[in-house]
């Protein structure tokens, strides 16, 4: 019976043990998946100018860090940094390609270049340049976007 | 005897799962001053034109992403970056205020704001921004930059 309890003990305590370190890992196959489908739903607003689509992507303490203006704080002010820019800017293409991926616990990161055809005051403008997203899990497994910035390969004019 | 053995294995199992609940966790304070030492470090590199300390702080695999330029991978690529970037502008002040730390595992990220002056062609300018640093902690618990990006606050021109 003694015997018997020091198995369970070491199963259970094995499997506890096993549980905690399959928390700290993380499938980056499944973060890619995630991370595309999110850049996917990102782009496809852009091109419709949807920046409420864009909300469903952010935690309410995200950073947007735009080129040529302050850092915006917060799901709200990100939704309306997005309406504001996309009533100015008509996004005619826009393709985002991922350089680098790596994750740690609920933490991401990503590393990419962009490439942007748009229309301002009736002038079409191309912009290409790269970025970096920080990606968090929530507790519903979903990776949302706690940090984005970027800025353009083009020599300032 | 038996009795022993079970506790002696309740100990040593209880041990190896609080030593991997710990390796999951991450304490900020000290990753915050990794941070504040490392930044420290970039500063007095930059007022000196010192391209080579900065190599202390990269990984092999760094990824560089300044502004109106190309992308710029690896530790060799990225000192030469600095080497020709404080030829042309000497930095006469910089200053770095962390904004955002946060950390999972071996990860960590820092969303800050910079403000620098500086001497180009013996004319005195300034700029003002934000930047996205990611860190990593290495086998030897010093923490690398993996990932650095900043964009200005000022109107392009």
């Amino acid at each position: 019976m003694k015997r018997l309890f020091g198995v369970s003990l070491l199963v259970i305590l094995g499997g506890f043990v096993f549980g905690v370190e399959q928390k700290s890992e993380i499938d980056l196959t499944l973060v890619r998946k995630a991370v595309e489908a999110a850049n996917q739903i990102f782009v496809d607003a852009s091109l419709r100018g949807d920046s409420a689509a864009v909300g469903a992507l952010l935690t309410d303490d995200t950073f947007l860090l735009p080129p040529a203006g302050r850092m915006v704080q917060g799901k709200n002010a990100t939704e309306e940094y997005w309406r504001t820019t996309w009533t100015q800017l008509k996004i005619l293409d826009f393709k985002m390609t991922i350089q680098s991926l790596y994750g740690a616990g609920d933490l991401a990161y990503e590393v990419g270049n962009y490439i942007l055809k748009f229309q301002v005051q009736g002038k079409e403008g191309m912009d290409e340049g790269k970025y970096v997203v920080v990606w968090k899990q929530m507790a519903d497994k979903t990776w949302k976007k706690l940090v984005d910035i970027w800025n353009s390969d083009l020599p300032t004019q």
